[in-house]
């Protein structure tokens, strides 16, 4: 638990009794300070990255995951790079190497855009500062973006929970984690969940598992309980039956990448599951912040790219075991080949709506249109 | 590996060079031996069942499953009672603590009708060995049904393959383990798939690994790995994604229950593939055996019994450690909520067609009727 002294009493999610961000700066200055997303949800470790190679590695190796997060990550890690060399090949070679570590989700290209854009003009001296100030800016803005979606999100839950004659439980589904996690406070998809929570609302999340990582598992169930949302967790197959006999009122996901026509690229299965959404007429909602959205792309399925990652994600899973360690174990056969893509692409025809900051619109060009008429 | 000389060369898949079946008679004519499920993929075991009690047990707790080999093992059962009380208490003990075991498989109920029947009439002195002659019918019936739903199903993918100008491989997506595993040979998913692979057909599996008790990724591998079948284990997210993408040509699973209308029961996420492949244009088909078709339903969210099981199956997984050892691990925070609803109906208006010892047909009433006039 060393480290985690800075960060407490930052953000809004009690850990400990403390509020937590995702991210923070370093006491020193130079360096940020990461809650180590593979260790939870059986530990709550600090990461400190110091250099663009930890950033990096750290986005890779999934320390931290979430587009907005690895948006903001990718921020700092280029302040971090520019701390050590601020020159024209300083700037390229923290770039790039940020840029091929991921894909799929579009903020961190945005990240790394507006960071580049903001050093450029400046002296050598003053770039290492100015990215730094920059990258607490991008954080504090992904706050404020998530907070605003939990509003907007807010009173599409208030309008199912008047539906519902205000009896029972809001049921609300979504897939992997979205959450406070995935952004630096709030989450995306889970935003509306915990300001519907916190205005007294009944809220009882199913939460998909998300294999291969289970990141519904491990870590939306985690920051569920921290705040005190009720939840249960379901294997990935289960959305559908759980539709099919009336126990989801609402499904609500995040976005890697939106494309300009309302595209959806978020982790794999989100798509099956907006297929039943359609099929039992339950409303499907994709909640995200307008850096997730390529305004550059128009065919989600055509254009975005599909992260392969490593089979073994699929063959051997890791948790905790009767004496407390962390193993590692096999759920194949020896030599079983295996498959793992990481997203896959939900068509807007199947998307009831885009949960945004500046309010919820269709999925569609002129739905984005209406919301950011300079974007697109 | 005790016990696996009697059961060798009464099968089809080789097993360390030897074809074998799930379920054999002991050799001492009062038992029976079972390759234990759930010990695979890491290790092959026999389960001696001795009681009406060890049967009863074997099923619950997963050593057998798949709806035919659940019936199979549930004809053992009542010949194991009869052995021990031919009575009509012993035969009403025996077949009450049958049928509590598990819900949803309708073969189950099939098989203890098919032994009640046929021992009421006789002499309590002839019940047992009539019992047991008949358990063994019951399996060698089996295996006559499998193999004619494999030689149908071997035309559907003769055709599949015919289109695809005989070029690249059928790319064949299932979901569970309807696989010989699930029977007493050939499977009934399986089946066309085997008799592909025997005639020359490059065919190549997807398998759902099958959240949450990974029959997909542990038996439908295992069993593929044998034949020497090519296969891909992916999460059960992956096949919208795959589908949309073109990398699949048709999908074939197995049925728990099947209606008289055509509704599907069976492994939980089946529904989400069926509506993938629609969404897709993708033929969706289901092996099935008459003996899974329930006559008396037309409604199958309505009427078909799913089965709940423990939270623990999701909250935890077993695997094989680095060190060999079979250990469970914990995947979820401690105290986390889990509901586990073992199946879920497909409708029949996303099913391509029925494949069923007797040929092909839709899933409706009619389709059935046309293959079964006595039976509906």
């Amino acid at each position: 638990m060393a480290g985690l002294g800075a960060p407490r009493d930052t953000g809004r999610v009690l850990v400990d009794g403390h509020p937590m961000r995702t991210i923070w700066p370093g006491e020193d200055g130079r360096t940020a300070e990461v809650i180590d997303q593979t260790k939870l949800p059986h530990a709550l470790e600090v990461a400190r990255l110091a250099t663009v190679e930890d950033a990096a590695l750290a986005i890779e190796g999934m320390v931290v995951r979430g587009a907005p997060l690895v948006g903001a990550t990718a921020a700092y890690g280029m302040a971090l790079g520019l701390l050590s060399d601020p020159s024209e090949a300083g700037l390229d070679a923290a770039r790039n190497r940020l840029a091929e570590t991921r894909p799929t989700a579009v903020n961190l290209a945005w990240a790394l855009n507006e960071v580049t854009d903001a050093v450029v003009p400046l002296p050598v001296s003053e770039r290492a500062g100015a990215a730094w100030t920059l990258a607490g800016q991008v954080c504090d803005d992904d706050v404020a973006l998530c907070s605003a979606i939990g509003d907007h999100g807010l009173a599409l839950i208030e309008e199912i929970w008047r539906d519902k004659g205000q009896r029972g439980v809001v049921d609300v589904l979504t897939h992997c984690n979205a959450g406070w996690l995935a952004t630096v406070d709030w989450g995306t998809a889970t935003a509306p969940i915990y300001k519907a929570h916190a205005a007294g609302i009944p809220v009882h999340v199913w939460v998909d598992e998300t294999r291969p990582r289970n990141q519904g598992a491990g870590l939306t169930a985690w920051e569920l309980g921290h705040v005190g949302v009720p939840y249960s967790v379901i294997v990935d197959s289960a959305g559908g039956h759980l539709m099919r006999t009336g126990r989801v009122d609402v499904c609500v996901v995040g976005s890697d990448r939106t494309t300009a026509t309302g595209d959806v690229a978020n982790k794999i299965g989100t798509y099956l599951k907006a297929l039943a959404a359609h099929d039992n007429g339950i409303p499907f909602y994709v909640a995200l912040p307008s850096p997730s959205i390529d305004w550059t792309m128009r065919d989600g399925l055509a254009d975005i790219p599909i992260e392969e990652r490593s089979p073994s994600e699929v063959t051997h899973i890791a948790g905790r075991d009767a004496g407390g360690s962390i193993v590692e174990v096999q759920l194949t056969p020896d030599g079983a080949a295996a498959a793992n893509y990481g997203f896959d692409v939900t068509p807007a025809r199947l998307v009831t709506g885009l949960i945004t900051e500046r309010g919820v619109c269709a999925a569609s060009e002129e739905g984005l249109r209406s919301l950011f008429p300079d974007s697109i």
